[in-house]
């Protein structure tokens, strides 16, 4: 079987997750610290990053977007209308801008924030930087998903689905990180009523069962997390 | 004819100038100050960043990664045995692994601070953050740049190219990085001399030629950046 290594609150090990989970593909799941820095790991992948999906061959495929389009270009067509990555250059970049929106941008401005500070840094030694959150910081992230909530509001009143007609990588990616911040309480649900009911299709899909299981030790997520009703 | 709006010493468009060189395609050179935060350059990028390719069609190709793939994907074929991407799922792995590496992680640790702090800050009004660049950070670039020489050394010391034995996107884009810290004189040239003879047969291919003419108002560049035998 193959091998993910990934955190359960890291956005980018979430999103493949959801892809694995969409795709029909089971992969035994490693959970990786990447703070700590193991050896192990850096020799896997010398980024030191979650997500690393490492093939029964293996092959070892490091980063979500990387993973994202080697599973499209290996078991893309099986998936038949329902690939995840759009045929037509065309939407195919708008698909990418909007990888590149969601893990880079959206990652930069609020999952990167709130999961090191709120999560991280509970598991980190005092010498790497752990601790008490830095508020500033959660409040910063607190602010800037404002307008991507509006963000994806404005695609989604347009679009049946974030790049277009169907649900695709796009998707997943955007969900997977608002997923971390609604485990943390910090999604701001009234700010987009469009945004939430997208989010409510793509959150009752069987591919999101296993995220809304999750557990890290110490926290319990909000009561509306599981909720499909929220 | 397309339009690539860039910035000169942004090493993402940079990349792109190498990649639109050795595709043979001509493109419309806009020069854009991301800073300025422009409306009508908002208007096609909603990210505010540089490089994007408005093709003939009007396409709107925003990001580097996203055009190098777009490329690929609409010109790759042409290219016959000198395609920038490889064909195989596991040499292509390889490959956007490495693009990652050197557009995320060289540029967080190195060119981002470089040139905000060396150039966009010349250009940004106070109110932006403008003004005399902050050395701490010009010093943190200068250091993580040694360990990236010497990963660059360790590559092209096992393989003829980066990710391996043809010159792909990987060596584009790692060049591309170099030559704005070139530029602004902070590459150790000592440091690893496999890495250095890497980037002496990349920089003499006509593909750089152009960028070796840049020139930014006010500022020069050392003796040695256009220098083929530096």
């Amino acid at each position: 079987m193959a091998v993910l290594f990934h955190h359960p609150l890291c956005p980018h090990s979430r999103f493949i997750r959801l892809v694995l989970a969409e795709y029909g593909l089971e992969a035994e799941l490693v959970e990786e610290r990447v703070f700590d820095r193991r050896d192990e790991f850096l020799m896997i992948n010398p980024a030191g990053e979650t997500p690393v999906l490492v093939e029964r061959s293996q092959l070892v495929v490091p980063g979500a977007g990387n993973i994202a389009e080697y599973l499209d270009e290996t078991r893309g067509l099986a998936l038949g209308t329902h690939r995840l990555m759009p045929e037509d250059p065309a939407s195919r970049v708008e698909v990418r801008r909007l990888l590149d929106w969601f893990n880079g941008k959206f990652f930069a401005e609020v999952t990167n924030f709130l999961v090191t500070e709120k999560v991280y840094k509970r598991f980190m030694t005092s010498q790497a930087g752990g601790g008490a959150p830095n508020m500033d910081a959660v409040r910063a992230a607190r602010a800037n998903i404002r307008y991507h909530m509006s963000y994806i509001g404005w695609l989604t009143a347009k679009r049946n689905w974030l790049s277009g007609d169907q649900m695709t990588y796009a998707d997943l990616a955007a969900a997977a990180h608002l997923s971390c911040a609604d485990f943390l309480g910090d999604v701001p649900w009234t700010e987009d009523d469009t945004a939430k009911e997208w989010y409510a299709r793509i959150k009752s899909r069987p591919s999101f069962r296993a995220l809304l299981n999750d557990r890290v030790p110490g926290m319990t997520p909000g009561p509306a997390y599981a909720d499909l009703d929220f």
